[in-house]
């Protein structure tokens, strides 16, 4: 086996379960880091510089633009939001697998830089489930579920540019499922050269 | 996700630990079925027609070619063998996985007729320990186990045309990798159509 960490891009429908199912990925296996993204947008309450994001002026944040510094970065609602590329590069160095969770926008321009990068889309069971979610957060007012709804219509338009679709129906199987496919994609034979190199020499010398 | 089986082709080295790994494989899951070679060799002392081939006469072989019942066939020293296709089909239908265990030129037939073939390959760890376990079964003489080997590099060379590498070190690691890999072959987008379309028609009804 090759050693270094692959490069994961988790995205789905708001209310997919796309935290939940991180969380209990990372407490249930111990290969993985998760990528923090650099944001200008001020930080919330009980949020922290390094675990939620990097909290950043905008004069710093495209200074790092300038400097290529981030994998991705886009702009929503006046702010700037992107992925850190040293932090990305140290872990997989470090033979981590890295997961981004982040939009297909986001995930297009990683795989366009990384076309070893597994595209992963993550959905609830079914559109009813989605909604039952949004609405059973309690967190929000009709407008806004409204509204994430009809960016999910959107979303699905873009499935197709994942290589794997998993569902979230029980978060025990949906987290095996997903350790499942992130790990069976380091048996594939393009990220084996190396070994397959190996025991070729191997078969010459004996 | 869409329920219809996959098909799998298994290859690997003479001494790879094939046999070991498949049966342990259908002992411990049980969604998998082997399908059965046909072939025109005489039956050896304990086996048994339908178990470890369906035995055949060569006219009766040359008419399964002839009426397209076979998904793929060679001839070996004097002797067809070769994949009926109606057990196959039959099994994948009923939402089986099934396994075919052919060598490399039956595997890309195979793809060239269902491109939605997984091709997987199995290594033992190292090219000592191929030459260990084939010295080891102390069935062969050295001119065999040579040609054994002999024909390991031929295989070697064939390696990139399989879709993942999987090595046979621990047996039961072995096992648990090869059916991470089938099952996490049916996350993958293109092999879910249906179910990526019923969620679209869903969010577009709510």
């Amino acid at each position: 086996m090759d050693q270094k960490g692959i490069l994961i891009v988790l995205s789905g429908f708001s209310g997919a379960g796309k935290g939940t199912v991180m969380k209990r990925l990372m407490e249930k296996y111990d290969n993985y880091a998760l990528s923090i993204s650099a944001t200008t947008r001020k930080p919330r309450e009980g949020e922290q510089d390094g675990r939620e994001y990097f909290f950043k002026e905008t004069e710093e944040f495209e200074k790092m633009i300038a400097q290529d510094e981030l994998i991705e970065y886009a702009r929503y609602v006046d702010n700037y939001y992107g992925t850190p590329r040293s932090y990305v590069e140290e872990q997989l160095a470090a033979g981590k697998d890295v997961i981004l969770e982040i939009e297909i926008q986001g995930a297009l321009k990683v795989k366009e830089k990384f076309p070893e990068t597994l595209l992963i889309f993550i959905t609830p069971p079914n559109a009813a489930e989605l909604k039952r979610r949004l609405v059973g957060r309690g967190t929000e007012t009709m407008d806004v579920i409204e509204g994430r709804l009809s960016r999910a219509k959107e979303e699905a338009d873009g499935i197709e540019a994942y290589d794997y679709f998993i569902v979230n129906d029980e978060l025990e199987t949906c987290v095996d499922d997903l350790h499942a496919v992130i790990q069976s994609e380091k048996k594939k034979t393009v990220r084996n050269a190396e070994s397959i190199e190996r025991i070729r020499k191997e078969l010459g010398e004996l």
